[in-house]
């Protein structure tokens, strides 16, 4: 196939962009001095050469364990149940988490034949059993239909193994408009209301 | 740079692609089989190793001259102006078109610092001299402000070597609706009105 073709081809792969966006994306490229199309070559081939999973919480990194299991500054005491690698960057960006994660590596959907042999919850009993004892496990799963469910699955299994579990707050966003809130958040924010206090 | 970081970055120079947009296609390209992402990092490399433009037309191809340029079935008396080389399989897709092109290379924008000079002008007064015999240069610069300026200067070199000169039509688009038509639009599809004929 011609250059220009396979390029628009292979880019129209990528989710949320269609035969348009590719094309524009591609004769973008065409017009850029062709370092900056090597760059993302290049990038491109180094994720596949260098990144790998972390045996122990599943994320992905350049080293196996990843940096994060490997700090001994951070808590291993404390896991951070998420569903995917890329929810670990939320976390950390808040600057506030000093514990470890566990990468499910998706949710429960019976629909997709998606059940629980296919998350990482093996891995997350081993880690709860063995090595240094786990004291809060917080579910951090998304605020979705199957995420809840997923954090109802997991929950038993972390109860089951007589450690506390947590589950991250759902409610308002800060900076939110609570007129424009849909109703399901809006309840859960009442329901998980909380006392005031001095500060 | 770490690699995830890395692609994310260079992910995020393109068009649209913001930062989060960016790590959503990282972390999509980190799910796929690695070959995959190494058929989109050999189809970067080849349109940096293979397509360059056309020094006749200033389209982008394989070859130069392009194939269209080459193809002795296309009308050689019959130029299409357009602002860019993705513009032209606009025009092809309709398949009513056998003339020839004829790409600047972008639309006059003072602002820009883009004039004339910045434009493949030359190039189109030295195909309408010399070679064979130019009957018609047809306009097909973008319907917007910049390219109807830009179109009226391309309009007096034509005009000046003495060949006919057309511009495509503005009007309401086929399938659109005339509530919804900007009035502009709407304006422009009035004043080019046409008498019925029989069909």
């Amino acid at each position: 196939m011609a250059a220009i073709e396979e390029l628009v081809s292979e880019l129209s792969r990528l989710p949320g962009i269609g035969r348009k966006t590719a094309t524009r994306l591609t004769y973008f490229l065409l017009k850029q001095p062709a370092d900056v199309v090597r760059r993302l070559a290049r990038a491109l081939d180094a994720v596949v050469d260098r990144v790998r999973p972390c045996t122990v919480c599943g994320s992905l990194g350049e080293t196996d364990p990843c940096a994060i299991c490997e700090d001994p500054r951070r808590d291993r005491s404390l896991l951070c149940v998420v569903e995917e690698a890329s929810d670990i960057g939320a976390i950390e960006r808040t600057g506030e988490y000093r514990g470890q994660y566990h990468v499910l590596g998706g949710h429960l959907s019976p629909l997709d034949g998606i059940g629980p042999d296919e998350l990482r919850l093996e891995a997350l009993r081993g880690r709860i059993a063995n090595g240094t004892p786990v004291r809060e496990v917080i579910l951090a799963t998304n605020p979705s239909m199957e995420g809840e469910v997923t954090a109802t699955y997991v929950r038993g299994i972390v109860e089951e193994a007589g450690v506390r579990v947590t589950r991250i707050a759902l409610g308002l966003p800060v900076g939110g408009d609570l007129e424009y809130a849909d109703s399901v958040t809006v309840a859960r924010a009442l329901a998980a209301r909380r006392e005031m206090r001095d500060a």
